[in-house]
């Protein structure tokens, strides 16, 4: 009679098995709100490559589906726990390997929090551009799973462009390696990109090869301004992209979203910014020069604001930039504290922001709720946010997400500009890829999971393997 | 009976179908020289999506091998004349489609020339980055295909990296479109990179959306050494990343090169320049600073140089610093003016290039040959060169580059950092790869051309479809 998965799992790993309900209950759950309806058969917390791969042979033979994990900051349910399945949680992976100063490059495992690595790289004067918002509290291979993006990817790109190499457990246990320990290589397809953003689909990632960055001489100086309205606020920034200026950081918060930030923060808060004053309808657009020549940049981004009709603030003062940073950061908990929020992530061609703006307040008259929206406005990435009371996400805010989805890739855009598919997408891929791709996409599924064992239900539909 | 290849081409694409000899014969060579055993069955010169389609058809229907072919420059033999094949000639789609300033974006046919390109973009203050060598006289479907270096890859990265979206015909004439038209995208599996480097052999480039850079604001700062030896120059490169500066160019020439370009250029070439006088075994490094903050940087790269023991030459002038720029750019043809080149393209992580210059010195004495090299010392991708007589490359030769390749894999590096493996390193492709990335690699290549009819033999042995 052969042996049970657990039974299997327990004989080989040990205690890095658990079966404790709060465990298998908090591998339901990203940050997505999205929360998977039953609990995992098991949760695995692997400390090796070689446990990894014990793992998949196990899950391999008896296929059962395994859904890997990192720090759970996932946006869109694309680590959570599917019936049956196996979570191989890499979080106690979390070892950097090697920081190699001369060749400008780190080995990690993939349960490195992002921010753990920055703090070890900054007194060599290095940095791990991709900078999710989560970065504290996100791993890098969740990073790498998702290509996550982030603020600065206008000037510094997403997370495929800092990573040079990846080792990758595949479904039956082997270990592949990809990539090498150089900037340039053109030896056969380019499997590091195909892993990055694959969101555990066709691989376990277990170690990765990162480029790293000099961080740039100069000063930091920030450029905060309120705007008369979105159009306006999306004017000021398409004339900063006019004049060829390509800022590190340029956000732009609509005005429902300010109002929300603006109440939240409370009058000391916002004291001395430009939404200290704030009129109903004002918006908000912060920039961010670095490098040599940042103050020169931002003088001329300060004019371009002024010009638009912003109320300006400009400052090369670290605690003054971070207070004006803070109107940003204050987004997502300003919202939070009135509801659960599902964070949308569409992007449009940096052109098409107004129009995207005026559909999202379209699509919110027609469906009767207030979508407050921060951008990146430097790269198009929109985050529409849905506020709702209740576990489940309501239809009617489905029915709008599909609209400003359509929107958003009629407009030459996307459904997902940073988050990933998860589950929470996966009904919309086939209409954005169109019948060819999505079915290549399938095929290229099938090469690397052939049984369908790696976070089925991720990406695509789980009836499609 | 059924219709030959021939005549349905002829049929369905008139006069673009050529079997003139002298066209048939130019599309057995590119840049590499290597030459193909047998002259095509036709060339075709596509002049528009629908007519690479409509050949894809009827080369897919009668199982004809098709080989993708730009300008021919190619240093791989990655796009000749293979037996009884179409040679699909994209030159004549040389359009630029669109230039989108708001969105930083250029949507191009896949013959436009990277110089012509960037000639019109220049005006807008746009750039298109990738910058090839070749870039005068290269395609961009050329640079796609093969994902391009160049000199600036270390600060700009490579061709992939400024490529937003594709359209190809895949082997049986139906039309993809990959990507979008935004920075960010992660809806799905990156079929844009994967393209990107493929080299003819998953699908026909037809269009590409490409992600534009506004030029650099400040002046470009030209510093240039010579160094007693390789070791010196290398320590100087070292140091300068070890300062954390990353120029925009650093291009290191060996002694044996030096000696060829110092001959080539004469006295007046290299007139108060550091190579004027130079001494047996002394050896060249020369970097390039742009945008904010050059003088600066190139101050410190100055003083690096002079630390290290360099006879410094600093130049602000855009004249002077073309004379020190001359000399990297007559490597190539002082080679070229005492035989046939074979340029090889290996690269190891910046940290090794000492060791691969010692080498490729030891290589060359084993053999009693010469091999006069020149490297990207920025990103460690190095560019030995043997010079030979006659049409064929000799057994030696190639049994240099193979010891050559093996050391470069062991030193964590690659065969190839920016030419493409094409028909001269496919029998090296599997043993850098692995079996298992090779195995899957080739499954990629099954699912994208189930029949093998695009560019056989390249990249993979052609027995191997």
């Amino acid at each position: 009679m052969p042996q049970s998965t657990l039974a299997r799992l327990q004989d080989d790993l040990g205690v890095a098995v658990s079966t404790d309900a709060d465990v298998l209950d908090a591998s339901r759950e990203d940050r997505s709100g999205w929360r998977s309806a039953t609990p995992p058969l098991a949760v695995v917390h692997a400390a090796s490559v070689a446990e990894v791969q014990q793992v998949m042979r196990i899950a391999y033979a008896t296929g059962t589906p395994v859904v890997p994990r990192g720090a759970g900051t996932g946006l869109a349910g694309g680590a959570i726990a599917s019936p049956g399945a196996i979570v191989l949680d890499l979080s106690r992976m979390n070892r950097i390997l090697e920081i190699s100063e001369a060749d400008e490059l780190a080995v990690v495992e993939p349960g490195v929090l992002n921010g753990d690595l920055n703090d070890a790289l900054a007194p060599l004067g290095l940095w791990f551009a991709p900078d999710p918002a989560s970065r504290a509290i996100s791993t890098i291979g969740g990073n790498i799973a998702t290509n996550a993006g982030g603020l600065l990817c206008a000037k510094y790109g997403v997370t495929r462009e800092a990573v040079l190499g990846l080792a990758v457990v595949l479904a039956d246990g082997r270990l592949l390696r990809t990539g090498h320990r150089t900037v340039k290589g053109v030896t056969g397809y380019d499997l590091t990109a195909l892993m990055t953003g694959s969101e555990g689909t066709l691989g376990v990632i277990v170690e990765a090869t990162l480029r790293l960055r000099p961080i740039a001489r100069g000063e930091v100086v920030t450029v905060a301004a309120a705007f008369s309205g979105v159009d306006a606020a999306a004017a000021a920034s398409a004339a900063v992209a006019a004049a060829r200026i390509r800022p590190a950081v340029l956000e732009l918060i609509d005005a429902a979203g300010l109002a929300r930030v603006a109440a939240h923060l409370g009058p000391h808060g916002i004291a001395g910014t430009p939404i200290e004053h704030i009129a109903p309808g004002e918006t908000f657009l912060l920039a961010q020069s670095d490098a040599e020549g940042a103050g020169i940049e931002a003088d001329l981004i300060a004019e371009i604001f002024a010009a638009t009709g912003g109320r300006v603030s400009r400052s090369a003062d670290a605690a003054a930039g971070e207070r004006l940073l803070d109107i940003r950061r204050a987004m997502h908990p300003a919202l939070a504290a009135s509801g659960q929020v599902l964070i949308e992530d569409v992007a449009v061609p940096r052109s098409r922001l107004p129009e995207m703006f005026r559909a999202i307040e379209e699509i919110g008259r027609r469906y009767d709720i207030e979508i407050p929206t921060i951008a990146h406005a430097g790269d198009g990435n929109l985050h529409p946010n849905f506020v709702f009371t209740g576990d489940e996400v309501p239809d009617h805010v489905w029915a709008a997400a599909d609209d400003m989805f359509r929107t958003a890739v009629a407009l030459g855009g996307t459904l997902t500009g940073e988050h990933g598919v998860g589950v929470l997408k996966r009904r919309w891929l086939a209409d954005e890829l169109g019948d060819d791709s999505y079915e290549l996409q399938r095929g290229i599924k099938a090469l690397f999971d052939p049984t369908g064992i790696l976070n089925p239900g991720v990406m695509f539909e789980a009836s499609a393997r």
